[in-house]
């Protein structure tokens, strides 16, 4: 998505996560029964305010929504890449992102925000691109991940290449192995929101029912939700496109690239304000803390706060009224010492 | 398993969790190649000391390790029951053990003890048998499943079912659902260890290399871990089992059955040493502290402590300092109350 007026000094570059695409805000088709993944955050008036920002989204590599990924047509063979596509890491997205802004003739980015996997290309973007990025808000995310968020991929990805339809990765003409997914998403999903978030969520409430059964089958309101939640994501996401997108977030390791994670930052020149969650287990406080730490070591200009929440991970998406107030403020700070800065020249 | 002499004042039930088995310590057979689950706990001098106490343990109703369960022959059709088992529940569990018990001859338990399902077992033998149980220890445990713990059971549930050899729970003659019941083992498994014990065991570690390979197929330690987990488990437990033992585990529920957690705890009359464990987040603390605040209520005899540990859900298997030093001195202490009073009628 691109939200004109272009001013080349006011670019923000949205960068989405895992499961999201260039649909960040506002209805696209007459056939949209949703709103982009943000428009909570991005639109007239809003935290990331279109009447004065350019804004930008673009489906990352890898991707199997608008972007080149194991879904889309090899041209060698006519036929899906499938498992034959490259391996892509997180840096791989963001210089195929600094492609899409040089075909826009932008050299230069006022902010870049995004939560979660977007959070990990907004770090690399900043340490890439120092000189191109004014600011970034990385939010609810990590400069690596945790051997357990590894491991929570890990089952999903064995779930998926487990599925009788699989087939090598090669199922674009037949049955897609949308029971691994679901089972992937579903484990998804328990990590993106929180234990507390849960209780206040379900409880143990059932589901179109006020007793026990004591059944196999799942009456459990958590159990509707998360069964929900995978089945909906097979009719809008591609298996191998999962396996490939969550081994790029395996291997994001700033610290083991750079050597340490102030190495990591040593060559930055962003402001930077990072976000994190109380109850986000997925990519918890003291994660984005470390990130805080080895920025202050090389003097940085950041901030950093976090948000009292019980949606855990999901809170960068749910946290609105303390976003669009954290956001709005930042954007503002940056925009008088960025632009209003180039206006006087 | 059985332990000698039997001295009727003396008994010790052990109950164990959900993948456990009556073989709770030392070797039973020449084939073993690794002692009893609890071997560490149980033994001659060691906390649940065999030269002092007569101690039992037995695989609960529904098991697949010598009791009554979905891969039993039924002796209506002469095939195993699969998912024609009935639904069963903690409560039968304690049922059936009170049966044996009462085959033993022995009418009086000096203590209960278990972690987990374990103690579930154990807070509903206290409850369904007051005057019988003199103590129990339950450990690492709740009186209700959180709703991300019934989702992870969930999750795990979807994985067997749906994989392509589960046959509606009909695969004993065929080739079981052993992927399906390795991720399920492998979800099982994240959620016994902690945050913090993953990285003190794993961090991002490879397995057997320096670096980064950025390859699809697994290579991190934790990964090894996970799929050596998984595959073992399948070697020696049954799907169906797993998936009517996790069941009855979501629908134990004391506060719901008895209406408050206080009110379930009204009639018991055990001494209790309720223990959990910092870093467990399966069964949190604050889940303890519930047990322990609803005896309270209750003026019951309890005493309450928190272990600090990295090891999460497992440290009631791993904390074998702090447990034996803990459960040595609640033991000497029962029998002294108990086992004394009774020497000198």
């Amino acid at each position: 998505m691109v939200c004109w007026p272009l001013k080349k000094d006011n670019v923000v570059l949205i960068l989405h996560a895992l499961s999201g695409d260039a649909h960040a805000a506002g209805y696209h088709t007459t056939k949209d029964t949703k709103p982009g993944w943000w428009d909570t955050m991005i639109g007239p008036g809003k935290a990331f305010d279109t009447n004065k920002y350019f804004i930008i989204c673009s489906n990352f590599l890898g991707g199997c929504k608008g972007s080149t990924g194991p879904s889309s047509i090899d041209p060698a063979t006519g036929k899906p890449f499938g498992m034959n596509f490259p391996m892509i890491t997180i840096k791989d997205m963001v210089t195929a992102q600094k492609k899409l802004l040089e075909h826009l003739e932008i050299d230069s980015i006022l902010c870049l925000a995004g939560g979660s996997m977007g959070g990990m290309q907004a770090l690399q973007w900043m340490i890439d691109y120092p000189g191109m990025v004014k600011s970034a808000i990385p939010m609810a995310t990590t400069a690596r991940l945790s051997p357990q968020a590894i491991a929570f991929n890990e089952v999903g990805r064995k779930a998926i290449i487990g599925d009788k339809n699989w087939n090598n990765g090669d199922y674009y003409t037949s049955t897609p192995p949308n029971l691994g997914l679901s089972v992937a998403r579903m484990i998804g999903h328990i990590t993106y929101l929180s234990d507390e978030g849960m209780h206040l969520k379900f409880g143990r409430r059932l589901q179109n029912k006020e007793e026990y059964g004591y059944e196999l089958s799942s009456e459990f309101a958590v159990e509707s939700y998360l069964h929900y939640q995978g089945d909906k994501f097979t009719e809008r996401f591609d298996a191998n496109t999962y396996i490939y997108l969550s081994r790029a977030m395996d291997y994001f390791d700033l610290a083991g690239v750079y050597g340490s994670l102030t190495e990591a930052f040593r060559n930055v020149q962003s402001k930077a304000l990072v976000i994190s969650f109380t109850s986000d287990w997925l990519f918890p406080p003291y994660q984005s803390k470390e990130i805080v730490k080895a920025m202050m070591n090389n003097d940085k200009d950041v901030s950093y706060i976090e948000i009292f929440s019980s949606y855990g991970h999901d809170a960068f998406l749910l946290e609105t009224e303390h976003l669009t107030l954290i956001v709005e403020s930042f954007l503002s700070t940056v925009t008088k010492e960025f632009c209003d800065a180039s206006d006087k020249k």
